[in-house]
């Protein structure tokens, strides 16, 4: 059974894509940023509320600040790699929904009037933007080093507010030497997929 | 700019694929979803915990007993797409991470021996291989139509256990007529992103 997309994007996207843990030191552009969110603000969300936020740390003392947040692991690395990402969950982004669901504005009110039923909606759709997030640092030929090992309410203390809860930060750059472990194994498809 | 990823991939994965609401009655074979589980099982997730579950719902009473459960705007399409998952999350991942982690056996018992935090970890990184899965569906050149307007405890306990979170449910095929509604429009990468 073969796809439609092409092999050579399989391997770059998903087959030959590794999460990397060190970096050369090529810088990772703005413009590269713009092109990889270009591609994949598409991604579908729930009410196309897109409530994924990108906080790119570029300065030294930003980055300084932000490595002490992470787990010791996540220290190293974080301080190396070329650019590394926040991504946070917005959870007032029903402010933004009648400007994105034209065709049915009242969504902001009828379904997101409440800021806990606003949490967990951004929550999981925000989730589902890092990981198409992931997809596209890749599209652009870099690794991206996704990390969870951190102090969660530090990071959003010191780089966010109240309104941003901190998903994940990602590491992101050429991979350098060494850059990872052997591939682990992964699940087969009859322990993952059930059909009634 | 341009990405590393071919444009005709990038129209597959992104800018060209939609969210289907109609589907042509062309069957969706096991051998396509082996197929798009074979590709994506690769998405990084934290310790490599990979916490998605997939239930195919195949048979005409299963199809029947979930679309009792969608919101009323969703049961049509449920009724018709040409297979129909439902994608949970499993809050008992841990027991696998032996053999998924193998240099890190003791990450099960040093991270995840509590129940609340397998749960929310469990949540965000199935999120993610919700994500890679839709991306997934698009590289076997099917239209996904995830959706989130669902009973979902009722979803759960219908076809579930208590161990296992239902994060959305997803039609699957190829679009038919009338598929979508106009491209809504996204965020610029200035209301977005944000550097520090």
């Amino acid at each position: 059974m073969s796809l439609a997309l092409d092999p050579a994007a399989q391997d770059l996207l998903f087959r030959e894509a590794r999460t990397a843990n060190t970096f050369t030191d090529e810088p990772v552009t703005d413009e590269q940023v713009q092109a990889i969110y270009d591609l994949v603000k598409y991604g579908p969300t729930a009410f196309n509320q897109t409530p994924l936020r990108i906080t790119l740390v570029r300065s030294p003392e930003a980055r300084e600040r932000l490595v002490k947040h992470m787990a010791e692991g996540n220290r190293p690395k974080t301080a190396a790699a070329p650019l590394v990402a926040i991504l946070s969950a917005d959870n007032e982004f029903h402010e933004e929904l009648p400007a994105l669901l034209p065709h049915f504005p009242q969504a902001k009110d009828m379904f997101f009037a409440e800021r806990p039923v606003r949490e967990q909606s951004a929550l999981l759709n925000a989730a589902l933007q890092a990981a198409y997030f992931i997809v596209g640092v890749r599209a652009a030929g870099l690794a991206a080093g996704p990390m969870t090992g951190l102090d969660f309410a530090g990071v959003q203390k010191e780089f966010l507010d109240a309104d941003h809860t901190p998903l994940m930060v990602v590491n992101i750059g050429k991979p350098g030497e060494d850059a990872w472990f052997p591939r682990s194994p992964r699940l087969s498809f009859d322990e993952v997929v059930t059909t009634v």
